[in-house]
């Protein structure tokens, strides 16, 4: 590894450890588990990682990455608290798509030099970035693991 | 900002709002609500502070900043599980150490350049850095985020 590369190896490092980690908890939960609300009146697990799905879904355009796999989702699982929809796919779709996401995320982001790493994304202009560099790519990854990890801490709680 | 600012710059920004949100939740729990389990059965929000509080007070000595300022917490906070020990400070004094400790981490971390951000830490040998230089104080600090955004996620379950 280079110096180059560092700083985005090491981001990396922590957006694969903290999916696998939300992978391993999710797998230990059964379809039905999924219903379950992470505490009294909160949401279900199904909710958060149909959100954490449609938020990671939204890194395609956000990193240039190309169009999401999933747009239909926000409505229910971002602009909406749980239960306001019933869910539009079953356990299965969710698990499934969960993954391809991040597998395609993750495969594009260890394509990333860190000149890739450093480029603005999608939602701040030019004039913005040149005023705050920090608003870049490793910035998106950096905010969205640690937002998986924000969630996570809640969906163990169901176990 | 230079290009060598940024990788530090972009990861500062992300500890800084993690740790400024855990704040204002704690702002908004009174004392009592403090005593509180985030879910049925689970850790209580006074634990997760002292177990966050010991967690980033080790991150002196591990980054080479200094001696800790709390290491009496370890036994009570990390080595065990809640309700294992009385707690051994006040509602007050706990929330006095946790800014401080973060204040003073803060402070130290703006001072960083992109070289001292890519340091090892200090519980690598220099060999084991040889082989994987994502093992730094980038990543420790990036994985301390991410591990206090986890534990936020359930403190606000009790607001």
């Amino acid at each position: 590894m280079t110096n180059e590369e560092i700083p985005g190896g090491t981001v990396l490092n922590l957006w694969k450890l903290v999916i696998s980690r939300f992978n391993k908890t999710l797998s230990e939960l059964s379809d039905e588990q999924l219903q379950k609300q992470v505490a009294p009146g909160r949401n279900r697990v199904f909710y958060l990682v149909g959100h954490l799905l449609a938020v990671h879904d939204r890194m395609f355009p956000l990193l240039g990455l190309g169009d999401r796999l999933h747009p239909e989702l926000d409505e229910i699982y971002v602009a909406n608290p749980d239960r306001a929809f019933a869910d539009p796919l079953s356990a299965t779709e969710l698990r499934r798509a969960w993954a391809d996401v991040n597998d395609t995320l993750t495969a594009a982001f260890e394509k990333f030099t860190l000149e890739d790493w450093l480029q603005k994304h999608t939602a701040v202009s030019d004039e913005e970035f040149v005023k705050d560099p920090t608003r870049n790519r490793l910035a998106i990854v950096i905010n969205r693991t640690s937002h998986a990890s924000y969630h996570s801490g809640q969906v163990v709680l169901a176990k």
